[in-house]
């Protein structure tokens, strides 16, 4: 195991800097705490085991321009909330930390967590083109990824609802509604959950026996080109429902179905997913598939706990539930 | 809520009738308990919420013809030791009951739960086409599959561990080691692990970049069949290495090599699934995906936990660990 004198003597320092660095010492420059950091991680040294008591802080790491969290509407509040609700009873501490890209170009994540002297963390919002998601293949400190799935890393696991169980659900609600032609509203594929809902899409069409041909998908980085291109394709093409990726994709489809002069659901049923808390407050209010945000966060500790008590939790997914509004009606 | 007295009312019996079924006393005949149970289980009687203490008794399903669970070098014994690890120090009592086709047959899933006072299960060794898998698409009784996924019954729950990520590691060494031509021996595709396996073989390759055709998995109900049939065309193929969907396949697949005249690892690697106790005395000792067996109780005590308590898990997968030993080598 790697001692502080092994890092002293990699650098040709002294054992007091080097242990100066891990404890966030006030009289040291960033630039070498930063190369004590880095060297401390790259030679596999971890606080974990070195104390008797290991450490009881944990971060929520937020990567905020992909998701909101701040206010009970934000989607990753409750998630938030629901991961306090299991730590902090059994006595951790828990901060949240936004993130953005910059911040991940400049930091390392096992460096970060070492220099906080956190023991482990929880992720929301991550894309798979940030920086982090490349480190996670590798890195030791205990990490458990809100609806990302990194293959192969046994310091990391993937928490999130079944979303083949909940595109099952949507289609098999509109297809006992009479619907056969039904369409797929997308954003760009460029997150994990994007991809799996896409391919659950064409996955539970199939096994309710429906056709579904690519030109039943339209996925555009744009909402306004999802609106304005796929939209009134799908409608040309006769589809009588749609589900969309998300529920703001969804709201904003039941609007510009109303523009084009179709009557949800009188006309075409329109089905989300994530019962964000407006859904509720769409007109007419929106048939969506939900997450249950509380269970996702108790479930992200979970996992997480699991990790740093070595029982290798790979993936926790929970069950997803049809919301059922008035979005949606018998064809 | 279902009471005694609905359940009286609907079969015009007596209340204290009721009561004795339910209770299991001694001086009612099996026929008219069996109606009486069924009856309450139709009307949806569950006795969890009837009492302000809930039952602490939790039984462990062993379909005895498909897995062996009795001495500690059967695959199923360590599994149910984890999954008592958890749960008697939480205060349950955990009884083992094997069954087979013949008592599925007889008695159904939640009549059999509710007479003998079980708050939830957890069940080993289930094919897909057994009575009670029917059954958990709609039970209401908390259950834990290990290896089998119920779609869409927020009841059950799924452990296991995470098979595409085993096969992604065992197809990653064999690339590795120089190998291309990769073939895959299985047993019949009747359970849905065997199913899974199947698939993720070819996605391995698929995602690692090597070609696989339908000609390159062989699958038979009989293992005399895989080694007499495929195991010989596998080898006239030119393949240079195996995977086998379980580790008795793969020490068999051995030991028919040798016999054909073919070295392992020499002329040919040999990768098993699971890491049975015997993988290590096999000759040479066998490279597998292995499935930690404690951790897999324990993590079915979990998701059996967390249903009991109305949190809807519905998948646990823990990550796959590949063992290497001698019977894999460079090309």
């Amino acid at each position: 195991m790697t001692t502080i004198q092994d890092i002293a003597d990699k650098l040709g320092i002294s054992k007091s800097t080097v242990s100066k660095a891990l404890n966030n010492a006030p009289d040291i420059s960033e630039t070498l705490q930063k190369q004590i950091l880095e060297t401390a991680v790259e030679m596999g040294y971890t606080k974990l085991r070195r104390y008797k008591k290991p450490t009881k802080r944990l971060c929520i790491l937020v990567q905020k321009d992909n998701i909101e969290y701040e206010k009970p509407h934000h989607f990753a509040y409750d998630i938030i909330m629901g991961f306090r609700q299991m730590a902090e009873p059994a006595g951790f501490e828990v901060e949240t930390v936004p993130v953005d890209v910059l911040f991940q170009r400049e930091t390392s994540y096992d460096v970060f967590m070492l220099r906080h002297d956190y023991a482990g963390s929880f992720l929301l919002g991550f894309s798979l083109g940030e920086p982090w998601m490349k480190e996670f293949q590798t890195s030791r400190t205990p990490a458990v990824l809100y609806d990302n799935h990194i293959i192969g890393n046994p310091s990391t696991a993937y928490v999130g609802i079944d979303n083949n169980e909940g595109m099952n659900l949507a289609v098999g609600h509109l297809k006992k509604l009479g619907h056969q032609k039904i369409g797929y509203l997308s954003s760009a594929l460029g997150s994990h959950i994007m991809q799996v809902r896409h391919r659950a899409f064409f996955q539970a069409m199939h096994s309710h026996g429906l056709k579904a041909g690519p030109s039943y998908a339209g996925c555009s980085y744009y909402l306004s080109e999802c609106m304005e291109k796929h939209l009134p394709r799908f409608l040309e093409m006769g589809m009588t429902a749609l589900i969309c990726c998300q529920d703001t994709f969804a709201s904003a489809a039941i609007t510009q179905c109303q523009q084009l002069g179709f009557q949800v659901p009188r006309d075409i049923s329109i089905i989300g997913f994530d019962d964000i808390p407006m859904s509720s407050y769409t007109s007419p209010p929106l048939t969506t598939v939900r997450q249950d945000r509380i269970e996702l966060g108790k479930s992200g500790f979970y996992a997480l706990s699991s990790l740093m008590n070595g029982v290798s939790i790979g993936t926790v997914l929970l069950h997803a539930h049809l919301t059922v509004r008035e979005s949606t009606a018998a064809l």
